[in-house]
C-alpha cells in the first residue's frame, strides 16, 4: 500500500474547528499515531485555516470522489473522508490494527459499530433533524433519551464488554490496542460527560470497559494529548451534549 | 487476499428472513457477483434456518469477533458483520470495485454514505426509538420526515448526482460499475416505494441517478434477481416503509 512512496507527505484534517465531534475519532488516532498532522481548521484563515478551508474542499471539483461531510483526511493526492474509513486507513499504516485481512475487517466492524452508537447519540439532542436548534426540539430529546439510556446503551455496551470477554482482554481486540480502543474511549468519555448519571448507570456493569477507557486514558501518547491544548474540551456543539434535563433524574 | 484457499467455501447469509432491510444490500451484492450462497434463515427450523439461525450465531462465543447485529456473513473461518464492511468484502473478491488500495477506500467511503442515508431512512419512522412500534411515535415521526424530505434527502441525492458527475459517469465511479452502484440503486427504489411524491421532487432534479438506477436494475444479474421469488416485496416492516401519512400530500 503506496509502497513506492519514498517521502511522506503529512496529513491534513478537515474538521470543524470548535468541537471534537466526529473528527475527534481521527484526532485520536493520528495522536496515537505520533504522526505529524495539520488540523487546519483551527489554523486562523489569514494561514489558509478556518472553516472556510473545510468549505473550499467540500466545493472542490479536482477529486474523482468527492467528501459528503467532514472530518476529511487529505494525504498526498488522496482524500478520504468517513469517519471509520479514515480511522482505518490511519490504523493500518501505523501499525493500530493487527495486519491480517481478518483482522482489518474485524476492526473495521468494531468502529462501525462504536459509528452506529455515536450516531444515536447525536440523535438523542437532535431527534427531529440537524437543521433544527436543540431548543426546537427538546420535547422529542427527552423521549428519545429516555429509550437511549434505557434499551439501546445497556445493549451496545453490554455488547463491547463481552467483545472484550470474548478477545481474551485487556482490548477489544486481545491483547494489543488497537485504533478501535481509542474510539471506544471516546464514546465512554462522551457519555460520561453528557449523562453522568445515565452513563455510570450502564457502566457500573461494565467493568472491562472502564479498565479499557482508562487504560486508553493512560497510554502515554493519548496522555499528552489530552492534557495539551489540542483537546478540545466537550460542549454543547457536539456530539456529546451535557443537558441535564435530558439525563437520568437523581 | 485469502491467496491460500483453493477450495472456496460457500457464503451463508444470516438476515431476517421476511424483509429486504440491509440485508438487502449485501444480497444485491452476492447476486451481481455470481455467488452461491445459502440466505439461512429463510430455509425452515428443521433444516437449521429461520430466526434460529440468527440467535444462535449471535450467541456463539467461538468467534474472536463478534457480531452485534444482522446482516452478517459466514464464509469459512469468517463472520463479518456490519452491512458496508460486508458489501466491500464481496465486492473485493468479484470484481465489484477497482483494485487499487485508493479505489477501495473510496468505495467504502461512499458505500458509507448510503448507509448514513438509509438509517436517516429509518429513523423516518423510528425518530423515538427502534424499540417502540411505528404507531407509539407517529407525531414524531411526521416531524421528522418533513425534515428529510426538505432538507436532508436533496442533500444527499444532490451529493450522490454530482459525484456521478465528477467520476465522469455512468456510474459512480466512473466507467465500471461496483457494489455501490448495486447499494445506491436498492436506496432509490426503497425512496420511490416509502414515499412516491416526497422522492419524486427530489430525484427531479437527479436525472444522473435515475439512469444509474434503472442501468442497475437492467443488469443481467440484478434483472434476474428482482424477477425472482428470492427478491422479498418492499413492505413496512423493513428499512423503507409507506406510511402515506408521512409523505408530502398532494
Amino acid at each position: 500500500m503506496l509502497a513506492g512512496v519514498t517521502t511522506e507527505p503529512a496529513y491534513t484534517l478537515y474538521y470543524w474547528p470548535n468541537i471534537q465531534g466526529r473528527g475527534e475519532f481521527v484526532r485520536l488516532t493520528l495522536e496515537e499515531a505520533g504522526a505529524p498532522y495539520v488540523d487546519i481548521a483551527r489554523l486562523d484563515e489569514a494561514e489558509g485555516g478556518g472553516v472556510a478551508s473545510i468549505f473550499a474542499l467540500l466545493e472542490a471539483r479536482g477529486a474523482s470522489v468527492a467528501p459528503f461531510a467532514p472530518p476529511i483526511l487529505k494525504h498526498g493526492d488522496l482524500v478520504l473522508a468517513q469517519t471509520a474509513n479514515v480511522c482505518a486507513y490511519l490504523g493500518e499504516r501505523h501499525g493500530l490494527v493487527g495486519d491480517t485481512d481478518p483482522a482489518r475487517r474485524h476492526a473495521l466492524q468494531l468502529q462501525l459499530t462504536i459509528a452506529d452508537l455515536a450516531a444515536e447519540v447525536h440523535d438523542t439532542h437532535h431527534p427531529v433533524g440537524s437543521g433544527l436548534y436543540y431548543e426546537e426540539q427538546k420535547v422529542e430529546a427527552r423521549r428519545r433519551t429516555g429509550m437511549f439510556l434505557k434499551e439501546r446503551l445497556p445493549k451496545y455496551l453490554g455488547y463491547f464488554e463481552r467483545q472484550v470477554e470474548l478477545g481474551g482482554g485487556p482490548w477489544l481486540m486481545g491483547s494489543t490496542r488497537t485504533y478501535v480502543d481509542l474510539s471506544l474511549f471516546q464514546v465512554l468519555e462522551g457519555l460520561a460527560y453528557a449523562f453522568p448519571r445515565g452513563a455510570a448507570a450502564v457502566t457500573a456493569s461494565t467493568p472491562r470497559l472502564v479498565a479499557l477507557r482508562d487504560r486508553v486514558a493512560a497510554l502515554p501518547k493519548v496522555s499528552a494529548y489530552l492534557a495539551s491544548p489540542r483537546r478540545i474540551p466537550f460542549n454543547e456543539h457536539g456530539l456529546f451534549r451535557r443537558y441535564p434535563e435530558l439525563d437520568l433524574s437523581e
